[in-house]
């Protein structure tokens, strides 16, 4: 295990977050938030020593496998999460430093979970903050770290790697570092479209550009205890379209910018993804047209909240708690599914769903021809045999997390409901659940021991397991 | 497609119906059921008609591939579900045919949900036919169809494989005839063993035979609407003992019986089995411990409880929905694991549990050192790669058939606990759930659409999918 270079990875990471933070303290200078800036610098001043200290001399040996890779990426963001902690507790704007941390993770891991029963009671600093750090954790840290440190010896392979949703690394490019660079050029260039576009729905600055972190990353937190459900059907119906572009992967946006749309417009993942939305507002329209007044409004909070969900953001416009079982069993269901690999979404992912239908497929061909050979393609390219054994076997340990994690969140006490889809909200990075955790409820009641095991959950989640499992297991620390 | 030895086998099926049937008719007649003897009569008639028309001529190509095997077996077990449910439908104690037919299938399927609000209103010579199918389902009526008949040209093992619960069918003899001979003789001896103990307990013959019935097949209907919670201790302790003794593969009785003690004892599906149930019963006695007058009475309720479940029997001794919610989570996470492979109980399986944790570990193991090779041994023997990727898959095909059951019956506007248990104990073959399947509940108030999709999943779930899929598919009937 190279810790040398471990080390200074986890210090570049802290140099990054003491620039992020800087956003908010500026954010705390715009709106007068003295007493909050002194926080803010203070927690500012802790990154910088920390990350200086590690960075100041780079490692002569800077190789890096897929040990170290996956130790890197867990650990970078239980630091950074630590570290973004702060400017909650030391402010006492939570004084819980668990609760800080529970809604640390769950702005980096783009979950939008929170702990606050009252968010317009926080400054404009730390809703700032809070946000962003839903930006940060959509893309990812270490890509962005990738995309512009020359960190050599195999080590960006392997941490894109470790840190990017879906089965495998689709490298758009040759070259790692690239690939990093324009992922998250597509990702500001549509943040950007998104923030101008809410700007001319009349809102002001601040709440475009928190929002659009929210949308951006599929994180969901809302600057209003209302969540989105005060906004014009306008910004609605803004906010719906982009939550469905976040949830796309990002490699057909290259591919549609390099002129290639035919070849994007192939992707088996995007055709399901477009298909199980349009079928389940279909569905959740037909099912809630009664709750509201004409079929228009029906179908913006159906459309909304199947984005929400499917992308893993989080947004509410309404309470979805409320309607028909047969809507709330499809949001559970959108839940586990999740939105394509290699975007920000979270869940399951759309092409593992896919290659677990076609493995199931070839299995009951085996099944009744034992001698038949089946193989399982997708996009017309055969999928390995590798990429689904991993898929099964993903779904397999997600499905021992999860209820190795509701048995220990069940100690509290609460509704099956409200634990089910607690855990299946911090698990696929959504936020909102139903019952006790639905829209207009948070995660507040739940035990601190609870909230640890919520916070880890976020965690694998965001990281597909591997790395936070690692980090647990003692052979990865043998020599 | 082998049609005729599809048919020749249904023939045999049916006849054997007949002779099971016969039973029930003694019972009405000991009773004096005078009305209800002419229905049973009316359907052995039906039974001998079909099978003896089906069976006359015996086919000249005997021949049976996994294909056929599975088609029979599936189509067997509908066929007997659909006969089996004329004497209750004809003779108007359950007026609904889809009520008759879900009552019959998980009876069958050893589920034990019913739909009866009153189960001590039925006549006895029903009640007994109901509890029967419990014995016939556990070991599998086509299990005991290879005992009985010389059926050549692999119809056998096809059959066997088909039917038999676990990832793969272990032959203790090399004679697949043999083996089923053995185990049915297992299965009576065990099953004649409680009875006595049930008598010698102050029981009548009639109460010892149907609530043996339901423990040798780990069914659970109960012959009172109090369950099993009006007998006296030593009673619920003989249960819980024999529920947990049928809930083993039953191999390890023959190892045992030929004085291989010690083998049977390595098995760590067996060990592990015991350790769950263990550790289950310890967790759930501290945390119930205040609802009960004692700590004996804590450990008989908790104990009963627990073996019921992990079993997937379904009797119960008292209403663990008003359980905490650890404890009740314990139950929920238990009716996934199921019993042992090779016994008459339901649910994924231990052995299955154990591959896919063995397998995930594997995984853990080969994602920090991507050119390590890392294999599975189980009782010390190398478990095939087939053997784990038909695992995993097995899991992954569980998973889509649960959320889709999930979905349709959610129709029902039921809440999500109790469609969540209530597919949980179906597909699982447990019978009560939670809430409104609680075990002082029964399935009554769903509509006819999640009735039938529940006989599905009791079916689905005792024959573990492959059967049931396969008659799905079309290329099944394709030439």
């Amino acid at each position: 295990m190279n810790y040398r270079m471990i080390g200074y990875t986890l210090g570049w990471v802290l140099n990054i977050e003491a620039i992020c933070l800087m956003l908010s303290a500026v954010t705390a200078l715009v709106y007068g938030e003295i007493f909050y800036l002194k926080y803010i610098a203070l927690c500012i001043g802790a990154c910088v020593v920390f990350g200086v200290a590690l960075t100041h001399r780079a490692p002569k040996n800077k190789a890096m496998y897929a040990k170290e890779g996956f130790v890197t990426v867990a650990l970078s963001w239980i630091v950074i999460s630590i570290f973004g902690a702060l400017p909650f507790f030391l402010s006492g704007a939570i004084p819980d430093f668990i609760d800080a941390f529970f809604e640390t993770v769950s702005g980096f891991t783009t979950t939008g979970a929170s702990i606050l029963r009252d968010v317009e009671a926080l400054p404009k600093c730390l809703i700032f903050w809070r946000s962003f750090t839903h930006f940060i954790g959509g893309m990812g840290v270490l890509v962005f770290l990738v995309a512009l440190l020359p960190l050599s010896g195999g080590s960006n392979l392997y941490l894109i790697k470790a840190e990017s949703p879906g089965p495998s690394v689709s490298k758009i490019v040759p070259k790692v570092r690239q690939t990093a660079k324009i992922f998250y050029g597509i990702y500001i260039s549509l943040t950007l479209l998104q923030v101008i576009l809410l700007l001319l729905g009349g809102m002001d600055l601040f709440e475009a550009l928190t929002l659009s972190f929210g949308t951006a990353g599929t994180g969901g937190f809302s600057i209003l205890n209302s969540g989105i459900s005060t906004y014009s059907p306008y910004v609605q119906w803004v906010i719906t379209i982009f939550m469905v572009i976040f949830g796309v992967d990002f490699s057909l946006y290259y591919l549609i910018l390099t002129r290639r749309v035919k070849d994007a417009m192939r992707s088996e993942e995007f055709r399901a993804y477009m298909l199980i939305i349009i079928s389940a507002v279909a569905v959740i329209v037909l099912n809630c047209r009664h709750l509201f007044a004409g079929l228009g409004e029906a179908l913006r909070h159906s459309a909304f909240q199947v984005a929400s969900i499917m992308t893993t953001t989080g947004y509410a416009t309404t309470d979805f708690d409320l309607w028909p079982q047969l809507s709330k069993t499809i949001l559970v269901v959108l839940m586990f599914i999740g939105a394509c690999a290699g975007s920000t979404g979270g869940g399951i992912k759309v092409s593992r769903i896919l290659i677990m239908l076609k493995s199931i497929g070839r299995e009951i061909k085996v099944a009744a021809h034992p001698k038949a050979t089946a193989k399982i393609t997708m996009n017309s390219r055969l999928v390995e045999h590798e990429t689904v054994r991993s898929v099964n076997v993903y779904i397999g340990i997600m499905s021992i997390i999860f209820f190795s994690s509701l048995l220990v969140v069940s100690i509290d006490n609460m509704d099956f409901t409200t634990n089910f889809t607690a855990v299946a909200a911090t698990i696929n990075n959504i936020g909102p659940g139903f019952a006790g955790v639905g829209p207009t409820r948070n995660f507040a009641d739940y035990s601190m021991l609870s909230k640890i095991v919520f916070s880890i959950n976020m965690l694998i989640g965001r990281l597909e397991i591997y790395p936070m499992l690692l980090l647990l297991v003692p052979r990865t620390w043998k020599r």
